[in-house]
């Protein structure tokens, strides 16, 4: 099992670092007051390796599959939500829904590899591996043919998106359980630890979740060892595997990409394995309410750009720091600087 | 000195918060995953004593005011910086221009007492009360008269505003100094506690700077003790006034009001002074990199929304929280709810 065609060049460039930041420090504002807006935007461009790069086309993607793992029962919702939840934001009634059509913002949403059948339907595309993966505490979710599969479907994607920035997310009836084993392969770290509430795994749910984990993860330790593309394959998800495959493509096609919360940062954590050059690709949107996520990036050294407790998915965490970026890269473009505004600078 | 017919109602509702979390807890969403979002749409709704209460009209003003204190030399810029950038925000080339334009929102810039002389246009509202305070590191900075007709004008701005939601920001070369010293004897904190560098000011004019707030504080203290406006009146500004009179008269007429950084916030912990009951109905947009902000919300047990390391002012902080709030109501009233959507709800 291999794809290693990757080409994925890293984002630092000291003398294009240089010109940004006095392009920022022009602007009619105290040098640097504007903070964290002033790094995505330095940090955008990089990405783009050009002081004047635009940011207007940018995009939601928010893939949907679903999972072996809850044949365990370590979910409060029954699977067929899964299924419900995509017609659900197909047709407008979902967080994600709202928040991108309030923001005008696009979402495509894609069915990776949900157990129903879907209609061809405008906001919808059917690229769907497998009606659902395998159990992961018994064997490996998806067959190497599969993975790769749904790296490339990801991977199509994002090339063919024709975004200047895009958002990530999903959504999976059991997908935390499958982040969460993948964060214990892929940072060698107690599935006690990873492993969190979900959807609202509570009591002797919660313990059940915790089992299937760690039996799971117990069972592919070995063999994933060494390889995040194996971990991958053996306990994530077709919409995880997706995630993956679109965030490697996207930092070739030097795009940033928004990753949303616990289980879009699994699906990136897994892409950093396997390129680490892709890191300086990517935002993460925000320090999810699931348990681990808050640890992982403070681990990683990941300073998220919100802090708003949500645990939801869908890609929501991305679109509101979307907003943000886009934000920055609004003033960045559009302030005026001291000279052409007849403003004052610093007195000596 | 005196103004005391506010009358500001407590938020506090219980039956109504019942409503609107059983509403919150019937969107097709897992219970409480929005987060922070779900308080912030309760919090609006329990200001508005409405369960459907929509959101539909929002502004930001930015209070703009010169300041006597810049006498004692404490910043880096000018005082004409203020008239400048009045101007810079009205043609539309300031942060919060750039910002308010993106996000669809308005943006009235006030002159509550720049130096220079405005011509009527559109987008500024000329309320001159003087051309600037006096220094208050020798005297009071306004007069009573000056004071009460500051709250009176900003009182105006937010009754007459016609909102559901208001932000408000402001302007003003030597600001920081006024509301470090307003915290200083509101709380009755250590100036050195409460300064900062503000637009830039180090080294030697940062000593020079905590020396008049100092100075100041010590002056006044005795006669503020006990009344927040006289605070308000010795050390504030024309601007910190006016947002002081805008949140009382919001928080009467049951506008919630986004408070943008330090500056604001030290206008509304003098509004809350005056009439504690005014807090519940504001939300703190950020913590600013101002540094005694941070302490400031921590005491006072206050969670912002965002925590950016912004420290421009402008309402550029209280813009992207606008933001925030806008979606977690659009989530409120449009997402769908199980049933109509046909989504399966928790299986016990």
């Amino acid at each position: 099992m291999a794809h290693e065609n990757w080409t994925i060049h890293p984002v630092a460039d000291a003398s294009l670092e240089r010109e940004i930041i006095a392009r920022l420090n022009n602007l009619t504002k105290p040098v640097g007051s504007l903070g964290l807006l002033e790094e995505l935007a330095l940090r955008y461009l990089l990405c783009k390796r050009r002081v004047d790069a635009p940011l207007s086309m940018m995009q939601i993607f928010t893939l949907a599959g679903d999972h072996g793992i809850t044949d365990e029962k370590i979910t409060p919702y029954p699977s067929e939500v899964t299924y419900q939840m995509v017609l659900n934001m197909v047709r407008g009634g979902a967080a994600i829904s709202v928040m991108c059509r309030k923001a005008g913002i696009g979402c495509t949403v894609v069915d990776m590899g949900v157990k129903g059948a879907f209609h061809e339907q405008p906001g919808l595309l059917i690229r769907k591996i497998a009606p659902g993966t395998r159990n992961f505490s018994k064997e490996p979710a998806m067959s190497e043919k599969e993975c790769l599969k749904a790296l490339d479907v990801g991977s199509q994607l994002a090339a063919g998106s024709g975004c200047d920035l895009l958002g990530i997310g999903e959504m999976g009836i059991g997908n935390t359980s499958s982040a969460s084993a993948l964060y214990s392969l892929l940072l060698d770290v107690d599935p006690l630890e990873t492993v969190g509430i979900g959807t609202g795994s509570v009591g002797v749910m919660l313990e059940r979740k915790k089992q299937a984990i760690m039996a799971g993860v117990s069972l592919h330790k070995k063999a994933a060892s060494g390889s995040p593309l194996e971990a991958l394959r053996r306990v994530g998800g077709f919409e995880i595997a997706g995630l993956t495959g679109m965030i490697l493509a996207a930092a070739e096609s030097r795009i940033p990409v928004v990753v949303d919360g616990f289980v879009a940062s699994a699906a990136a954590l897994a892409a950093i394995r396997m390129e680490p050059e892709t890191r300086g690709y990517l935002f993460f949107a925000h320090a999810s309410a699931e348990a681990y996520h808050e640890t992982f990036l403070k681990n990683e050294g990941i300073r998220p750009i919100l802090s708003l407790d949500m645990r939801l998915g869908e890609g929501t965490g991305s679109l509101l720091a979307m907003q943000i970026i886009a934000q920055a890269m609004e003033c960045y473009h559009r302030m005026a600087t001291f000279q052409n505004a007849g403003v004052s600078g610093k007195e000596e």
